[in-house]
């Protein structure tokens, strides 16, 4: 057996301490396809009193995570802080500058610096490796940029965020409204006290902007991605998309296109029929199509101790065998930067629920409105009758532009009949 | 940019031909993340004046493949032949003695002589990938030997073979029965002149070993799989199925259990809800449970020249980078011998047809059999009510033993009331 490889795991919140176990739990399969061991020697945490399930006996503790970067003994550094910014970056950043690999599960990080950080990299010949970063246990980086490197990548998109995933699971389920749906999530630990960065987007923004980098071989450009989230995904849409023979899922979905690459994060209208419409709770997924490999998915547990440890540790185990990948697949030299497009071009379907008050006249001024916009109906849909109140009126389009919808829902919106804001989801073809 | 990488492509039929298209039409990316251009330089077929649809005019030309592995100017053989033996074996053996790295998508020649053969790269240093030879342009090799490589596998399965999932899903889309589909699918091109490696499950079996040599660490045993395959599938079957909650699925699958490792390729019925059992057509699939990473599923196309060619270069491209795994995912020295399991040992929930003549007493002689064997019926369904004639009799056990329902299944065969060879077909929760 080889000489052990030496890591130190800097943060023992759930995805630090999970590493610390999996390496512990599996460390003979782990050295046998590791060709060595991997063994823990630093750590690095605020309070070393609290217990954590894992043994730190032994271990070199340093209370300032950079100074796992400063011993000469430690030869990959395991990020588990998290953040964009702050000790998780100054960590990543003093590692590698003392020629230490590196192996995170940050996607924020990745997301917003990930560009010069793999310039960095480049420049001290180690790894900056992030499988843990995008869908948990789904070794869905690996995939994109080893397993289906020979394609030229026309789309990719996934669920990948399982919290917002639960909570539309959820609410489809028991028929419950979001707000209830969510504090119930809190209370099992499904959602963060503050969940503002799963439920509004964020999250799933860091990955997609990530998988894009990767699967269209340009920098990485968080900035780019249009990103909504499910805080006004409603239980009746949820109802109303099951009749028409949907499922709402939050995906994200990078896609080249005429003149640049689109990036979005937004609740989507997906058929039954597909395959992701079928990916429930905190399930993830990954969809790429590549040009010789046709469709391919990927489904799994996208958080979780567990999952996000055994990517760490696939990570540890590719580096353990000299395994190296350029941070984003191809030297940053060979990365093109296609402009990324604005949301305003984006076409496709879309579904619109009004509120209306039900007297004559109303259905002639909203499909009034569509007319003038050159919005083609593919189907609408009135729930009820009940005259002078108001009812859902569903109206489903054939392609047409964002711009487009936008402009008349302004115009719908501003409608004396209309009684509420309406609600625009996005079909896709997946 | 480094020197190119030079590689000699033996056979040219769909695969082979595939994989120099690949290598021509994304010859920029595929540069760009191998770090360097991969270069056929030389190719043998039989017939060198047949027109394949790719160029090969300044390509050196040998008629006899084998001869591919003495040019000293070829650095890796991808080997698109097929065979578990004759010239695919000579050629892989005599280009591994030759120092240089080979790249098969044969499924056949990995699960027969996997074991040897990893030994004899081993002995040179050089890479024997075979992506391509496991369903096709997903990449599950790379998800099991790398990226879950952190995890205890408990089991894995898959639809492994695509004509078997076109042929399974047809009859049931179409209510028809399997030799009328299976000949329509040789018109089409969807099953082969000879489809007996398919749908007798051999291929498949094939697949699942390597799987399950990979998943556990141990030497690749395809002599030990049990294997059947669909012929005997009836329509009649998948329509009691469907109204059972249930799809008839052509699965592969290997799991630890207590004393050993079971391996086993046969018609199962999965629940509806499973998401193994939406994969339809051509489509394959690989689900992977492990101790920490939970379950993993990545579906895909299985077969075509795209997606296998797509792995082919996958596993150039990770050749060209230098990236090495050993061949079963560790060293052949570090692989463990675990017993594999007869089927007689397998235990699970069972769905047993028989056409019985309705008349009083024969279920009661029916269930009084298997009680004799400790088996516990789940339900019973009796179609229809035509008496003197024949009528499906359908039961479902809880779980039990392949041991005892064979001895039950006899002995209700020979019932002068059961009028054809009862349909025994295993229920499989995954």
């Amino acid at each position: 057996m080889n000489r052990p490889l030496a890591i130190a795991v800097a943060g023992l919140g759930t995805v630090g301490a999970g590493v610390v176990n999996v390496l512990r739990a599996n460390a003979d399969i782990i050295a046998a396809r590791a060709g060595r061991p991997i063994t823990v020697t630093a750590v690095s945490a605020r309070d070393r009193s609290r217990d954590r399930g894992v043994p730190v006996a032994g271990l070199r503790w340093y209370e300032d995570a950079v100074a796992l970067a400063a011993d000469p003994q430690v030869e990959v550094v395991v990020e588990c802080i998290g953040g964009s910014d702050g000790k998780a970056k100054a960590l990543v950043e003093a590692a590698i500058a003392a020629g230490k690999h590196v192996v995170t599960a940050n996607k924020a990080l990745l997301a917003v610096h990930g560009a010069a950080l793999a310039q960095q990299a480049e420049a001290k010949g180690v790894a900056l490796a992030f499988e843990a970063s995008v869908a948990g246990g789904i070794p869905a980086i690996k995939a994109v940029r080893e397993g289906l490197a020979a394609n030229r990548i026309q789309r990719i998109a996934g669920i990948l965020n399982g919290t917002c995933n639960y909570i539309l699971t959820t609410m489809r389920n028991e028929r419950r409204e979001f707000a209830e749906v969510l504090s119930e999530a809190q209370k099992l630990g499904y959602a963060e006290a503050d969940p503002s960065f799963d439920i509004d987007g964020i999250d799933a923004a860091h990955k997609l902007a990530i998988l894009a980098a990767l699967a269209f071989g340009r920098p990485v450009d968080f900035g780019a991605v249009h990103v909504e989230g499910i805080r006004e995904v409603s239980a009746l849409d949820i109802s109303l998309a099951e009749e028409l023979g949907y499922r709402i899922k939050l995906l994200g979905i990078a896609k080249r296109e005429e003149g640049g690459i689109s990036t979005r994060v937004h609740p989507c209208m997906v058929p039954v029929s597909a395959p992701i419409a079928r990916v429930d709770g905190v399930f993830n997924a990954v969809v790429a199509e590549g040009d010789f490999v046709g469709r391919v998915m990927m489904e799994g547990r996208g958080a979780g101790a567990g999952p996000t440890a055994s990517a760490v540790v696939a990570d540890l185990i590719d580096i353990a065998r000299a395994r190296f990948t350029p941070v984003w697949g191809a030297a940053t030299s060979a990365l093109k930067p296609e402009p990324s497009l604005p949301m305003d071009r984006h076409t496709g379907a879309y579904y619109l629920r009004l509120m209306v008050v039900d007297r004559p006249g109303v259905i002639a001024d909203v499909t009034g409105v569509l007319r003038d916009n050159a919005i083609s109906l593919e189907s609408m849909l009135q729930r009820g009758r009940s005259p002078g109140e108001a009812v859902p009126v569903v109206l489903t389009t054939h392609e047409t532009s964002e711009a487009s919808v936008r402009a008349a829902l302004a115009r719908i919106a501003a409608l004396d009949a209309v009684v509420e804001k309406p609600a625009l989801i996005r079909i896709e073809a997946l």
